[in-house]
């Protein structure tokens, strides 16, 4: 149908082309009488790290080497499936003072976005026993990504379709534990479907319209995927919004590719902005690989975040 | 792959991932150094219109009405591919002192989209007419939809492709023209594939630098698809940033359904803080339908409209 031919049918064309989209709810904010909508007041930078890059033989040892450079926030894996182990971490944070952030789960080999029912139950299962660490650590999400590429044979739409018929039950397990189910926006070499933090926010969005208590689903954004798919990192946080619930530190698409900050050309100010618009609160994490002593690199990068922070100017 | 696994793999796993991968130039700014990137005081409202809503029994009528109303830029449709009438159109603004907007064009049927040679040719003739009338009148671009559903079996991925292949020469074309291919994202019941501002000014990114002049693909924002698939206007129209050359006003899909602002529950005041803090320029044209008396009500929405921009601060 021509543009014009759909235009000219008007009303009813376009009464039949909706019936099946999930509407969504117009919304009020106060924020529309002439108020400035920037957060920038409430806004904090958390600085967090995964595990993997902190020097230490031990989790107690790197617990205590955040502690000493001032990272707050830990990021963990997959390992906190085991109920066990998420209750020592969580009295290894108690005892130190940190603070959890996300569990960097994956896509658990796309296995929830598979037809076969036995290996959709299998990524279910493990989603939960994940949701429920997250839920005994205190961890902001359980970052999910649908498939990676060559993992499902899903297009896109059919991908969304399943996520929205699947996961407002999965959301609403994950609102039960305190947490939250976290789509983290890939670049495309690595996952075709859900590349920008927008189309995350808004899958989200839908769910949770989708689901009883209207809250277990987030977004994160990962400063390395947005360099290569964002036109604007303060446009795509500031889409991101409310949903936001994480963010990964790394470098760009610059030599050397996903380094840890300062380490490459990548800036964070642009990125920073739509953090204080938004009032971000939320942790900031390393996810990313360093060259040289880490002891020496990432007190240097902590100090250039915050220089960045300082620079980010609504 | 499990996301643990990929990970570990590391950089080498990474670099075979990416190497299909378009990378962008990392990008400096100069507003990266402490200073605002708000262009508030470069941005104003520029109001449009379609012909179609507009009163009066001739197209010079319609001219001089929307002159009286203070409607400043007129959007033309796909009678601008015959040269004659675009010399006719340039001939009325002239006269009148209007400006030209976009052209609204749509998608030829999908025939760009296609892998049959002729039925691809056939649509980048129409669209090069297009282009060239746009550029006979001074548009800012012609607004071009890849498919809209049922037009093409493409999926997504491989119509970005298709996108990234054949119109590098497209976007010289219209540059040569002076003017602009402009994306325009549609909600996912009448395209499945291009929903977001984001996406569609990633893909134009990415068409201009493939392409020699860099500069001949634009995006623009309508508000009433914008109410369906963005998380937030606001966030949207900073994505599109410097590639937003156009603007689509129409109430969301509160009842009744993309109706003249003012005739439905729809706020623009989040929309508009986006187009403010990009300092837009550019036009914003009604596409949408009236009830009532449209010599009282087009009136109407114009101060209502007015009054919004007025009440967005950043």
């Amino acid at each position: 149908m021509k543009r014009r031919e759909f235009l000219a049918a008007g009303a009813a064309a376009a009464a039949v082309a909706m019936t099946n989209i999930e509407l969504k709810a117009e919304v009020t904010d106060s924020t529309w009488d002439g108020k400035s909508a920037n957060q920038t007041a409430k806004a904090r930078l958390c600085l967090g790290s995964q595990l993997g890059i902190i020097p230490g033989n031990s989790v107690e040892e790197k617990f205590a080497k955040m502690k000493a450079w001032g990272i707050e926030a830990v990021e963990f894996g997959r390992d906190v499936e085991d109920p066990e182990r998420a209750k020592y971490y969580k009295k290894l944070l108690d005892d130190t003072g940190l603070i959890p952030s996300a569990v960097c789960w994956g896509s658990h080999g796309g296995d929830l976005m598979s037809f076969d029912k036995d290996r959709k139950q299998r990524g279910t299962d493990a989603l939960k026993r994940a949701l429920e660490g997250a839920g005994i650590i205190g961890c902001t999400g359980v970052i999910y990504v649908p498939a990676f590429n060559g993992q499902s044979p899903l297009t896109n739409q059919e991908m969304r379709k399943m996520l929205l018929d699947d996961f407002p039950a999965l959301a609403d397990f994950a609102a039960d534990c305190g947490t939250h189910v976290t789509f983290e926006p890939l670049n495309r070499g690595e996952a075709y479907f859900l590349r920008q933090v927008a189309d995350g926010a808004a899958i989200a969005r839908d769910i949770n319209e989708r689901s009883e208590k209207k809250c277990g689903m987030s977004v994160m954004g990962d400063f390395y995927h947005m360099s290569i798919e964002e036109t604007d990192m303060m446009g795509a946080f500031i889409s991101g919004g409310k949903l936001l619930t994480h963010v990964h530190l790394a470098g760009g698409v610059s030599d050397p590719r996903r380094t840890i900050p300062g380490q490459n050309k990548s800036r964070f100010v642009e990125g920073f902005r739509g953090l204080k618009y938004i009032g971000y609160t939320g942790p900031c994490s390393f996810e990313c690989g360093v060259r040289g002593d880490r002891e020496v690199e990432i007190p240097k990068a902590l100090e250039f975040l915050k220089k960045e922070y300082e620079l980010a100017v609504i």
